[in-house]
């Protein structure tokens, strides 16, 4: 396959939060012709406008869509559905839509089902994120070395799937990995789910003592990703339900079994279970 | 009170571990008059008395303890009582004793009960580690910053409890933070075993799938001190055991309440309670 001509390009950036920000940003690496925005905040689209990030930002979605290629949405999984029923009459003959959001399965069928002919939509996810949301934490940074999901289903044109790859590799990401969509809500309920469910009832334990002095790195770094942002997170939870139940249940047993060892002071089987985290740990 | 001055004195680490290995470089910047290190392995004692971080090591504690104005043992709670009560007799007089045990109650406990009239005992425990054990890790970075409590009882002379203080700023931390020991234990369940425990029971619930590849920072932090000693950490969680008991039982109640909001789709007491954890983090 020939190397896409993003030179040639225009590309929208749907959503100008940490994530959106962050692509906007990072976009500009690959030199498409024009990189607009879409946003309901026009302050914001100001502010951006400002730095040069973006060519122009937008409140009305129908008139960066008319021109652009590449379409990257970048706002809450229910939105990012909405967006795409809404504004289908815009897409311009033949784009590429994707979108970051980090549940895949709903979003990808519900999108897939409603789409135009002529457009394709591959759904992807980065592993990138911050403490922090808003443009004003964005940093083309974010994606440097970052993995990158993307959830092809049948009947995605390869094509599609090709310029995606090149427009993740071109963010600063790795080799995206290719999955399908309930594959990656099972797996994200593991690596990226539980932990911010663990982190914030961790944080919840602390109660009300200044435990703040006394924290080593252990505390610290299991208590980071506690300040997420709670409305995004309890609509992603609740979206993967099923997933980030059973999750918490086989975490919640494995918390079982080392309480256990500890009670009946049983030395052995703790240093067992120990070991064998560690095992796993050293392998990434 | 004057400034202590460590460039008369002598001081005997014994135990060159990662603790002990970082003590000994770190000591140095006090330029006392002799730095003396007591380890069982010969072959660590000739490695690291090439790089000039001690003057000479000991596999014989009888010969550096005759001369030593303070002695820092960095060895296992239970071997640092048994090496004092082994040596009671090498001691210098008025001898300062400190050490760097992740427990207090029992150790200082112990410790005192033995002790010679005219020694001091301070219980000590930096808030500093690594994954990786070893002197090879060993780094006078580690104190940088770094939290410091110290364990003083009834009966600790001030004299004695000052020279720690000063001791323990002279490596680089911040002003150590006194405490009972029964409470270091209590709170040390939360902020450092606890998360030790959570890292190795998230870490064994990701079984055999080679997750590495789908990780985002939040399971890569909060699985980072799965990586532990499991030696060390099996014995300080046994030791520990009605403490960590009671934070492992409060935690699985905060995840129960986070795992019931969402099977019963409840998003307001969801949020409510991410937003709880992510205002208690933001506070350190």
């Amino acid at each position: 396959m020939e190397e896409p001509d993003f030179g040639s390009m225009e590309i929208t950036v749907v959503g100008l939060g940490l994530i959106g920000g962050s692509f906007a940003m990072a976009l500009n690496k690959l030199k498409p012709k024009r990189i607009w925005a879409v946003d309901v905040n026009s302050s914001v689209l100001e502010q951006v406008e400002k730095t040069g990030v973006i060519s122009k930002g937008f409140t009305e979605a129908s008139i960066p869509l008319q021109s652009s290629d590449i379409v990257v949405i970048c706002i809450y999984p229910e939105l990012a559905v909405q967006f795409v029923k809404d504004n289908l009459a815009y897409f311009k003959n033949g784009a590429l839509i994707t979108d970051t959001a980090g549940l895949k399965e709903q979003v990808v069928q519900e999108i897939s089902s409603v789409l135009r002919e002529d457009l394709s939509f591959v759904g992807g996810h980065p592993l990138a994120g911050k403490e922090s949301s808003g443009f004003a934490y964005a940093s083309e940074e974010i994606f440097r070395g970052a993995n990158y999901l993307i959830t092809p289903i049948d009947g995605t044109k390869n094509e599609s799937l090709r310029l995606v790859e090149r427009l993740i590799l071109g963010l600063g990401c790795r080799q995206p990995i290719r999955m399908e969509p309930h594959k990656h809500d099972e797996i994200i309920a593991l690596t990226s789910q539980l932990p911010h469910v663990i982190a914030a009832a961790l944080m919840n334990s602390s109660g009300s003592e200044d435990t703040g002095s006394f924290v080593g790195g252990s505390f610290r770094d299991a208590t980071r990703v506690a300040r997420m942002n709670a409305e995004l997170w309890s609509e992603l939870l609740l979206e993967n339900k099923d997933n980030i139940l059973e999750q918490i249940d086989v975490f919640t047993e494995n918390v079982r079994l080392i309480r256990t060892a500890i009670a009946e002071k049983d030395q052995n089987s703790l240093k067992e279970m120990l070991e064998n985290a560690g095992r796993g740990r050293e392998k990434f």
